[in-house]
C-alpha cells in the first residue's frame, strides 16, 4: 500500500526558534527532498512573504523529477468573494501542481479568533477550494486544530471536511495544530472522519507532547494515506512530526511503500545535510540517524553486539546509512579500545589497558573524548609500534588589542551607538619540523585564527597537503560553569579535508591554550593518517619529519 | 486509578553518551524525585560498580519520604546457585526496599547470547525472584526484550514471565529494549499477557523509534500500572522513555493519579535542574518544559494567542511550571516587541518599529537573538524614555602566551608526552566610569577570564553590587563553519546573581571581541535592572553613573 509523504521543512519547519532559510538553502532542500522521493513538498506561503515567492519562480525551473510543489495558503477572507482575495490569487500566482489550504474546523476559532460565523467558514473553505480546484490545482486541505474540534463539537467538524471533499480538495488532512493529542484519540477520530467523507485522509502533527510521530502511525493504522511532516523534527515549539523517524517505520515496521527502496539508505545523508544547511546541530540521540543511535557505550552490550548484533539494535544500521560505534569512555573496557581500534584499522595489540589507562585520566581532566573521535584516533595511533610524530610545537604568544589599526570595511557590530574600536590579534609560534626549529607570526581576525595561520605557515613548507584542511567547526564549553570564566575550558576543533571529517579536543583553564592543543592535535592527526596511507601504499616502514 | 512511576535515571539514564554521575550528583538526583513524588528510583547496579555501591550506602541515610529506592540487577548466572551468585548477594547488601532483576525471554539471547537452554534460564528466573523475595524484597523483574520475544516465540516468553509472577515478583515489567516496537504492537502484547499473570504489569521503553513514550501510554491504556523511565529521556542509544513528557500526559490527558497534584507545576524545574546536573545543555524544544515548548514565533499565532490563548496551546504552560514567550526575531512583528516588552515591565510605547529595525539589522549581521533574551531586553531598555548607560567602555589589550611562567600547580594537561608551557593571560580595559576615566589590568588563567576581572575592577568601586554577579555559562559558536576560525564568532554569555539568569550576545570576527561585547552587556544589563528597581522603589528619575 502507498503512503504519501508530504514534507513542510520549508513553511511549518521554518517557524523553528532561530531557524532561516535563504531562497537558496530552499532550493537546495527542495532538490534533497525530490532525489529522495518526497511526493509532496510545501515551499512556502507566497501571500505571506516576497521570499517564498520568489522561491517559487525560482522552483519552477528546478526540473523536479518526483515531488509535487506545494503553494500553501488560507482560505479566503470572510465577507468576500474568493476571486478578490489577494491570497488565494497569490496561490494561483505561484503556478504549482499542487496547493495546500488551512481552514478552521473548531467552532472556539471561528468564532473567538476569526470573529465569523459557523456557516460563513464552511462557505469560505468550500468556494475557496472550489476556486483553486476550477484553476486546475490539486486541493490539499488542511483542517486546523481537527482532534481539538472534534472533541469540542463532532457534527460541525466533519460539516468543515465535508464541505472541502464535496467541494473537490483530493487530500482532506486532520491537524493536531496543538499537538496534544495521543495516539488513541488520532486513531479514534481518523476513522470516525474516514466513514463520513470520500476524499483521502491525511495528517499533520506536532510533537508537543512528543507523539507526533505516534499520531502520524496512529493515522495511517486508522486508514489514513498522507504523513505532513518536517526533515529532523523541526518546527515552531516542540517542533512537527519527524519525517526522518516515520520513513523507516513506515517502510521497515509497517511495511508500507513511501519512498522509492533505495532511499532508505540515503535517511542519514538526508537528515545531515539538511542540519547543515539550517545551521542546528544535528541530535546525537535521534532515531534512526544520530550520531549515537547505534552507539554500545555499556561493556555487555558491545560484547553482545559483537557476536549478535540485532542482540541491541532494532534495525541495521547501515539500512538507514548510519553505522554502529563502540564509544570509548572512561566507562569503557578493553574491549571497547580493541573494537574501535579494528574500527580504524590501527594495530595496537596487547596496549588497549595502556591506552585505556590514557583514556581515563584524560577524561577525568575533562577531556570529552566521546565527543572527540579524532583524539581517541590519535591516541590510538601514537600507541601503534613505530608511531613517530610529524613535528613539534614550542612556544606560543598570542596579542589582541582595540583601537590600533583603522577600522577594516568589513566593521565590527556596534550594538549601542557608542564608538568601539575593532581589535585585532597576531600569534607567534616555534616549531621543530623536519629536523629544524621555525619561527614563524602571522595576523588574524581572531586569535584561533592568527594561531592557525602561524601554525600552517610553520609546517606548510614541509607539509604541502595541508593546504587542502579546512576548520569547519569549533566549539567552546565551560566544564565548572559556577565560576564560568575561570573555569576549565574544552574546546572542540572539528577539521575537513576531501570529505574526511575529525574532531579533536583540548582542555585548560586558558580558552587560547585549549584552542591550541585542539588544533596541533587536528593538525597531527591528518598528518599521522596521510603517513599510515603512505606506509600501506608504498610499504615503507613509519618515518618522522619531526627531529626527535 | 494510579500509575507507579519507576525513575531509572539513575542507573540506565548513566548510560547516555558523555554523561556521567558523580555520588553527589546521584543523591542530588535522588532527593529531586523523592520531593517529586516518583513511587520508585532505581539507583544503579551495586554489582558491577563500587560508584553504586558507596550511593546505597549513603542513600540508605538520605531520609526519603515518598519513593521506595531499588537496587538493579541480574538474574543468577547459568549453572550455579542464587545462594552463591556474587551479584544476587550485592543486590541484597545494598538492603533497598524494592530490588529490579533483569531476565531473558527471548529464545535467541537465552541460546546466542547467554548460551545457556531454555529450561536453564526459566528455573534462573525463578530461584532468583525466589531468592530475593525470601529476603523481603519487593521484587520487580524486569522481561528483557519482551516485546521482540513475544513475537519470535509467545509461548516461551509468557513462560518467563510467569515463572518470574509465580516465583513472587510483584511486578511484570514488559521492556522494548531495543525501542523499536510501534504503540499498537505494544498494546496487543500488554493485553495478552495481561490475560496470563497475575502479577502487575508495568512497561520500560526505549526511544530508537521516537516512540517510548507513545509506547509506554500505549502499555497504561492495556492495562499497565507501572511506567519506566529517565528524566528528560536520558539512555543510551537514542534514549529511554521521558518522564517529564510522560507524567502530564498521564495525569491532565488521561486523569490518572501518578504524582502528587502540586508536583505538575514543579516539573519544569525537575527537568531543567537534573539537566544542570547532568551538564546536558537543555533541549529547547522539549515537550511541556522546554524553552520554545510555548513560544510562538508567527505573527498570526502570537495575535491569536494574545486573544485566546489555549488557541495555539495543549495545555496552559504554568500548569507544568513553564511559561508562554513572544520571539523577537528577524521574522518578528511589531507585536511582538509589544508582547516582549510588556513581559518585561518595560514601557517602549511607540518605539516598537524602531527596536524591530535594530533587531533585525543585528540578526543580519549574525547576533542571535532568540538565544540572548538579555540583549533584547537591553534593546527595550535602551529604547525606553530617560535611559542613560551606567558606564562605557574604551580600549581593549590582551596578551597571551606561554613558557614565561613557572608551572602552576594545577598543570595544564597534556596529551603526548612531549612538554607543553602553560599559557598565562593579561587584560587591560579603560572605562568611563562615574564621569571619571578609569584604567584597570588584570590576569587571569584565559583572556576572557582576564577580561572579566579587569572589567570588574573598573567597575566595582562605583557598583558594588557587581561583586555577586557570576558569570555562568558561556558559548562559542562559528557562524560561517566553511572558514571557521577566520568566520564571524558568535559568544553567548551567561549570568547570573541571586536566582535570576540571563544571557547576552557578542558578534564578531575576533571571538575575544565578541565575548567583551557579550560581556560588557552583560554587566550593564545587570546594572540597567538594578537602577530601574532603585527608580520604581525610590521613583527617583533615571540617571546615570556614566559621563555622557
Amino acid at each position: 500500500m502507498m503512503i504519501s509523504l508530504y514534507d513542510t521543512t520549508l513553511r511549518d519547519g521554518a517557524q523553528r526558534e532561530g531557524l532561516s532559510f535563504s531562497v537558496a538553502d530552499k532550493l537546495r532542500i527542495l532538490q534533497l527532498l525530490d532525489d529522495f522521493g518526497v511526493a509532496y513538498v510545501e515551499g512556502g506561503f507566497p501571500a505571506a512573504n516576497p521570499k517564498d515567492a520568489e522561491f517559487f519562480e525560482r522552483a519552477g525551473r528546478a526540473g523536479l523529477r518526483r515531488a509535487k510543489l506545494v503553494a500553501f495558503g488560507s482560505t479566503r477572507r470572510a465577507g468576500t468573494r474568493a476571486e478578490n482575495d489577494m491570497n488565494l490569487r497569490a496561490l494561483v500566482h505561484a503556478e504549482t501542481e499542487a496547493v495546500a489550504l488551512v481552514g478552521k474546523s473548531s467552532p472556539l476559532h471561528v468564532m473567538r479568533v476569526l470573529e465569523t460565523t459557523l456557516d460563513e467558514n464552511v462557505a469560505m473553505i468550500e468556494e475557496s477550494v472550489r476556486f483553486l480546484k476550477h484553476r486546475g490545482r490539486e486541493v490539499v486541505y488542511d483542517a486546523e486544530h481537527f482532534f481539538d474540534a472534534y472533541r469540542e463539537d463532532p457534527a460541525y467538524a466533519v460539516r468543515t471536511v465535508r464541505a472541502a471533499a464535496d467541494a473537490g480538495a483530493a487530500w482532506v488532512v486532520l491537524c493536531d495544530t496543538n499537538g496534544g493529542s495521543l495516539p488513541s484519540w488520532v486513531h479514534f477520530v481518523t476513522l470516525a472522519v474516514g466513514r463520513e467523507i470520500s476524499a483521502s485522509i491525511g495528517v499533520h502533527t506536532h510533537d508537543d507532547g512528543g507523539l507526533a510521530v505516534a499520531n502520524a502511525l496512529a493515522s495511517v493504522e486508522a486508514g489514513g494515506r498522507m504523513v505532513q511532516g518536517t526533515v529532523n523534527g523541526y518546527g515552531e515549539r516542540c517542533g512537527n512530526a519527524n519525517l526522518v523517524s516515520l520513513v523507516p517505520a513506515l517502510a521497515m515496521k509497517l511495511g508500507l511503500d513511501c519512498a522509492p527502496a533505495e532511499s532508505l539508505a540515503r535517511l542519514t545523508m538526508l537528515s545531515r545535510t539538511v542540519s547543515e544547511i539550517a545551521n542546528v546541530i544535528p541530535d546525537p540521540h535521534a532515531p534512526y540517524v544520530g550520531r549515537c543511535a547505534f552507539a554500545h557505550k555499556g561493556g555487555l552490550h558491545v560484547a553482545a553486539v559483537d557476536k549478535v548484533p540485532e542482540s541491541y539494535e532494532h534495525v541495521p544500521p547501515a539500512a538507514v546509512g548510519n553505522s554502529r560505534r563502540a564509544v570509548v569512555s572512561e566507562l569503557s573496557g578493553r574491549g571497547n579500545i580493541r573494537m574501535r581500534a579494528r574500527e580504524l584499522g590501527i594495530d595496537v595489540a596487547g596496549r588497549e589497558a595502556a591506552v585505556l589507562a590514557q583514556v581515563k585520566a584524560l577524561e577525568h581532566r575533562g577531556f570529552q573524548l566521546e565527543a572527540a573521535e579524532g583524539t581517541v584516533e590519535l591516541l590510538l595511533r601514537r600507541a601503534a609500534p613505530g608511531y613517530a610524530p610529524p613535528f613539534e610545537l614550542g612556544d606560543v604568544v598570542v596579542v589582541a588589542m582595540s583601537g590600533d589599526e583603522p577600522a577594516s570595511e568589513e566593521a565590527p557590530t556596534t550594538l549601542s551607538s557608542r564608538a568601539t574600536h575593532a581589535m585585532h590579534a597576531r600569534a607567534s609560534v616555534t616549531v621543530m619540523v623536519a629536523g629544524r626549529v621555525v619561527d614563524e607570526s602571522a595576523d588574524g581576525n581572531g586569535p584561533v585564527h592568527a594561531l592557525d595561520r602561524a601554525l600552517r605557515r610553520a609546517l606548510i613548507p614541509t607539509y604541502p597537503d595541508l593546504e587542502a584542511v579546512r576548520l569547519v567547526d569549533y566549539k567552546v564549553r565551560i566544564l565548572d560553569p559556577d565560576t564560568a570564566t575561570a573555569a576549565t575550558t574544552r574546546v572542540l576543533v572539528e577539521a575537513a579535508c576531501e570529505g574526511a571529517r575529525w574532531t579533536t579536543v583540548g582542555c585548560s583553564q586558558n580558552i587560547l591554550e585549549a584552542s591550541c592543543r585542539a588544533l596541533v592535535d587536528s593538525v597531527e592527526l591528518f598528518l599521522a593518517r596521510r603517513q599510515s596511507e603512505a606506509n600501506k601504499t608504498h610499504g615503507a616502514p613509519a618515518r618522522s619529519a619531526a627531529s626527535m
